[in-house]
């Protein structure tokens, strides 16, 4: 393995989110918060000094293949977390480090899940740093790297794959650094207009740019202990939920529909499912909680905004889902397993992995009524690679064995089995709020340090999809 | 499709089914019980009526392929399960008819799931004949024509597979109906060894007949509604104990043992593991449930008869495991889902498909880790075949999403989350026993009709591995 130049990919990294901080110092000083220069300032030390020291010499071998790739990610993720977590314990806003590290990777990983008993008492400028760091991990800090400083292709996009999310990852353009370019300019293009559209909504502009972050994230920080529901706007409602579904979007689609490719954009069949499963789930959830509320027109806008909220992973909340039916949860709780399209910022297995696995079993059962004929797995009108398929097996067995282990260790705190559930499926897909004690209105503040941590490892392990935390672990030295 | 066979198949079945039915008239004039000469009287002409008539003529095409075979076992189960529940309806003990094919399904398919709030007021005839259905559904009916009846291999080899348990079904010997008697032999040896060794603990040889039976097919009903518990002896509670998980192991291991082939029985994987499982867990949940318990011998007494019981998929308890701590419970439903040796009369994903999808993660693992090096999945020393793999990943995903499918259906009753969830999990699974008011000490009749139907299409689901069920609905006609 090339640890020199693992190495020097930490330290690109840690360069740019180094810089990356300065941008909750310039909100701390706009609000006349004198605390960021200490809390703010050290880790921005820290990170500029181990990205310097790191970048100092460019490594002589730069072969990176898939191993290096995995685990320069799986390194990165975790130093940048680690040490985005001190502004929070400096700032004395979460004392304890283990808090501020779940807050943090919740953060990065695009979960959404708080620890927090009361979000609203924080500072403007470490709030701001909390927004942002969805908005980094969402499209990720190493294709933001990719994007301003790589020039070498055949490198970078082994690294693109191991941090980009889904079965499948193909490049824009033949240059990975100008497809990582086209991907952050369509991301902040997108997150302008949402935050232009908020705030003609009345929402104030530093509220705009906090909720922008994290539906660009599909993350699901919110200011308020309420969320969205906190605005009590249809409006604002309605903005967020077509964003966060268009965030849930591969991005691919969006540079087709940019040069012009419609035909290509229209034949990609995991965007048409995943439109049809948000309308159908919509749909169910509202006539099964109409009940509850004022007509049909109520039931349909929270349906939809919970609806959208889970299938993207984003965990913002209008409604109090642990009062609608145990249908309605439990038809959450599965949406939350699907996930959202591949190439988004969005979490979940990812609507295509499914779909490959639903072909390859439909695929086995023509294969057993017949054992001549020869059937294939196709996306798309194209027959799928066989590393691909198996890919997306491997991966749901590996999902599901973790989840297993999570879950067992997670048993020993003080919850029941069913919030306990919930709380690592709702971190492994990187959704934000499970059911009971982790509802939209509860927190994981109450979890004991030792289920804090392996909440932290499994948001990791379902934003980078598992493979580059185990690499880590598993890969052999060459 | 050979429709003609398939009815063929389907009579010699009824007849075997029908002739089944004279044990319990038998043990109804034992204990004078008048009814059975109606309520099984009129069942038993049925099925003989079914019998006689479809196998007058043999069929001049006697080809018999997978999907045939499929749909024969599927269309066999379901015609058995309907008429076997006719007795309990005609004597007035389960008068209304879901609620006696749910227990009949639950009886044939070995789940044990029950629902009798009063167990023990069934009458003797009735009580055999629900035992009995868990050893015929234990080594399949179908494999008991085969024993008893057949001639032709190249027939019968599909249909051995269709009705065994596992991802992998090898003959024994090269005659199929050669096999089947072997393989009943060993079960009936099994049975009446088991049945002995309870006698001489005590056990009233009518009750030894019940539990026996019950344990052979890894079913778990009992005459009690508490049921193992009941009789309060350790000498019992191992016996059953050690019994279940002799029958949960892969059945050609004892023949291997029989014909002195030591070496082949040592090396199977599948048993090792199976073991060690059994071990680790009860090992696990020993010290986990020891401040329940007077000390470590009867912690280590209910822990040990828990897990053997789960993973054997039998449902007989000694202790009420809802008081049990929630880690407990979690490894015991963990436990559910990896199940029992293929070969053998448990139920549950079976630990080889398990090892079989684990070999596969790493070795995806590996390919990552290093493309050019070439991995194989292997299992006893040798390579598993392709199609092997790819059987157990699609099992997988289909199991999955029947069991989300399930759930959600069943969510639409009166229960938890949690409670909905483990029904589904434990009918799928061929358990009998869920969590909250489907525990050890509840039982299924508070379900509506619809969910008790769901969850009889479940058990048979588990129990014929899926594809029988979906070839019934999906085969095309040729």
């Amino acid at each position: 393995m090339n640890y020199r130049m693992i190495w020097y990919i930490m330290g690109q990294i840690c360069k740019i989110a180094g810089l990356a901080m300065l941008l909750p110092i310039a909100v701390g000083m706009i609000y006349s918060e004198d605390h960021v220069v200490l809390s703010f300032g050290v880790p921005f030390l820290i990170l500029m000094s181990i990205g310097l020291i790191a970048t100092m010499k460019k490594p002589e071998d730069k072969a990176v293949f898939s191993t290096e790739s995995f685990v320069s990610v799986a390194v990165s993720w975790i130093t940048v977390s680690a040490v985005g977590a001190l502004p929070f314990v400096i700032a004395g806003e979460i004392p304890n480090y283990v808090n501020a590290l779940f807050e943090t990777v919740s953060g990065f990983t695009t979960t959404g899940a708080t620890i927090l008993d009361d979000v609203e008492s924080m500072s403007r400028s470490c709030m701001f740093w909390r927004a942002f760091t969805h908005w980094l991990g969402g499209m990720g800090i190493l294709m933001l790297v990719i994007a301003v400083l790589s020039s070498n292709d055949a490198r970078t996009m082994h690294m693109m794959r191991a941090e980009c999310a889904g079965p499948n990852v193909g490049r824009l353009v033949s240059k990975s650094s100008v497809s990582a370019r086209i991907l952050y300019g369509i991301y902040i293009s997108l997150t302008a207009s949402e935050l232009l559209l908020l705030l003609c909504g009345g929402m104030p502009l530093y509220d705009c740019f906090i909720h922008a972050f994290s539906s660009a994230g599909t993350g699901g920080f919110s200011l308020w202990g309420d969320s969205i529901g906190h605005y009590n706007s249809v409006y604002i409602e309605m903005v967020v939920a077509v964003f966060i579904i268009l965030f849930g979007v591969n991005f691919n689609l969006y540079y087709y529909l940019i040069i012009r490719k419609f035909a290509l954009a229209l034949k990609n069949e995991e965007v048409r499912v995943y439109f049809g499963l948000i309308i159908t789930a919509t749909a169910i959830i509202t006539l099964n909680i109409m009940k509850l509320y004022d007509g049909f027109g109520d039931a349909l806008r929270h349906s939809f905004f919970m609806v959208a909220s889970t299938i993207t992973s984003t965990g913002f909340a209008t409604a109090d889902i642990t009062q609608w039916p145990v249908f309605s949860q439990t038809l959450l709780v599965l949406l939350m397993f699907v996930g959202s399209c591949a190439g988004s910022t969005g979490g979940g297995m990812k609507v295509s992995r499914w779909m490959i696995l639903f072909k390859t079993g439909v695929k086995e059962l023509k294969y057993i009524a017949n054992p001549r004929a020869v059937a294939t797995v196709k996306m798309d009108g194209k027959p799928v690679e066989k590393g691909v398929v198996r890919g997306a097996t491997s991966y749901l067995v590996l999902f599901m064995m973790l989840l297993a282990v999570s879950l067992l260790i997670l048993t020993l705190d003080k919850y029941s089995f069913e919030e306990s559930a919930s709380a690592v499926i709702t971190c492994m897909n990187n959704i934000g709020y499970g059911l009971g004690s982790f509802g939209p209105a509860g927190n994981f503040g109450g979890l004991n340090e030792l289920s804090k941590l392996v909440l932290c490892v499994d948001m990791l392990l379902g934003r980078l999809e598992i493979y580059p935390l185990i690499m880590l672990f598993a890969a052999k030295k060459r």
